[in-house]
């Protein structure tokens, strides 16, 4: 339960450490958790920890208080001129799309509202697990906005595109059940409970899972995506026997004909 | 409740307003609405129309009668040789494909049959309403002919490859349940209120979201289907900064924090 | 009920012909039908054979005893050394993914546990009927495995980038209910009546579809996931006027109009 960084209650982020996972709560609750550049970066440089930390084998996001993020801050939104946002766009030291690229798991738990650049985030991540009062929207057509950061090209994937017109066009709100019917969510959970499920999956993975398998899996369903059937099998083909020469390979057969748990090695810091 | 264009009875498809919504209706209901090259040219003709008119803000497609649409009409079919359909192709002013680069929102509202063509039509809307008694079937393997006019390719994004080669090899019949269960249509609607639904659904959109949004929205999600991550991402940076040099932008976030309803311009027409 | 090519009964695959339904059950039963290469050899020689025959008109695949397929055999792997199974890969007759090539519908009936490339096999074919009892896990993450032979491609196209990570990242079992509610199989039936269930259905394809427009139809989807949508409309226009030279278009059309059974024409053998 101690924070892996040092963190004053007034960050942006909090960070906790719960057995394997990392859990990261976006910390604005008087403004829903609206995004800013702050909190970005904050919020990027905690994911860099916990993929650069061996004991942490998967990640949750969630929000402080009422909401999950309400977007980006009307504040900073109605204060910026385009030529600022150009600029901001170019200046950034990672792109926004930066959570996509974090090799272990992430996973959403949508505690409360997510909405615009909110709901992005929430996308970005590999499941989402959501409460059942939760107010979804993608927000941009009902402020004159377009669908930005990928939304346009993620949503269609994960709920078709007919669904993800209805969503994209209409802005409309949708709640947790609404949103696992569709797609947009994963798993409903009781409010109280969203964080500490979230937690679960993500400590089931970290103690059976093997953290290569996962980076490389997860790289392989982003990759694949965007190319052909015979490249993603081609691929495929070269990993699988590259994996034949890790050590995870005999401790994973090893283990299951054994009954018992794995022991698999942290994954290998980036190079 | 008055037609925006002048058209006899006899007219293969009528045009209503209402508020701001252009209803459509395919109406040859001795033959369920069967699809005729003069059928056509009339349905395009009034999607153009209604593309230009600023007092439209949203479009409703349904069938006169007991059907949508039964698909080619038969006679047409059985007098036409292939020369003859070859030469019919080139000559088309526009492509079959047309409804799908109408920048409105295009909404069907399936009031009963929707078979072959008369389904692909039903396809290329944006959303679909359905009633629980319309029969829907892809059509072509019964009749010896092929995935027509790219539901092959539309079909799988939508229900995913599985649903598709279930719908088009066995060109089963599914009635509104199951369709909607299947992803194929986005609501169920008692059959005498399908189409008000349908109008309801695109008057909110006219009444609360950017006629400028929403046509760049549609086309994002149509490019974003056909490349990869990264380009959709580039490309929406690029229009979320034309966006901040439109009006729509400031009354949207006006409308929002003075919490009434918006008033966005119209789409401008194409040039 | 013959089999249609001479087989021992210790063979790994076994073949019955049902109507113009061939059978093929993977028949090593204390194995959980355990995937050899002598067993794939067995099964693409009679994929082949059933391409081949006039007679068969749809095939359907399960597995013998309480197993559809257990995955690559255990010992097999234990043995194998990577340079091996290099070897293997480069040498094997026809690649691993043959099983999608086949011209004729390809139905999974999964009668109990898919696992690893048991369900990669399953996931090969155009529909999935499966027992409620049945366990479907992706297997590789907790082996120290990658997404194998193409299902990173496959999975998040069926289901969905979101939920195919969830199968992927945590390879938990899912049992038929819950596969179906995610789009992983397509009818849940009861275990005694699976297999009749998938050749009933198969069935139904054979006495009402051409099966010139089944193998046109199976091609078009899977060409049209990995290409726009404007070469697929391009595609199916000139396989459409095609169509109109063949003599399915006119008995399709005669049979609808004369309400009576369709009597087309056995797929062409492959050139």
């Amino acid at each position: 339960m101690t924070e892996s960084i040092a963190a004053p209650t007034t960050d942006t982020v909090l960070a906790e450490r719960r057995g394997s996972v990392q859990v990261l709560t976006l910390n604005r609750p008087d403004r829903l958790n609206a995004w800013t550049d702050e909190l970005e970066r904050r919020y990027f440089a905690l994911l860099d920890a916990a993929e650069d930390d061996p004991e942490v084998r998967a990640i949750v996001v969630t929000g402080a208080g009422r909401g999950f993020c309400a977007g980006a801050d009307m504040d900073d939104l109605q204060q910026a001129g385009t030529a600022d946002l150009d600029a901001a766009l170019k200046q950034r030291e990672r792109p926004r799309t930066f959570p996509m690229t974090v090799r272990k798991p992430l996973i959403a738990a949508i505690n409360g509202a997510a909405a615009g650049l909110g709901l992005v985030e929430a996308l970005y991540c590999d499941l989402r697990f959501c409460a059942p009062e939760a107010k979804l929207t993608t927000a941009f057509s009902r402020r004159g906005l377009i669908a930005e950061y990928g939304m346009a090209w993620i949503l269609p994937r994960l709920v078709g595109p007919s669904t993800a017109l209805d969503l994209l066009l209409s802005a409309r709100v949708v709640q947790g059940e609404e949103a696992h019917r569709l797609g947009l969510v994963d798993r409903v959970v009781a409010r109280d409970a969203v964080v500490d499920e979230a937690v679960a999956y993500a400590q089931d993975l970290a103690d059976h899972c093997s953290p290569a398998s996962m980076a490389t899996i997860k790289a392989q369903v982003q990759r694949d995506l965007d190319r052909p059937f015979a490249e993603a099998v081609a691929d495929a083909d070269r990993l699988m026997l590259e994996s034949f020469t890790l050590p995870d390979v005999q401790e994973g057969v090893a283990s299951y004909l054994e009954r018992r748990a794995p022991a698999f090695a942290p994954l290998p810091t980036r190079s």
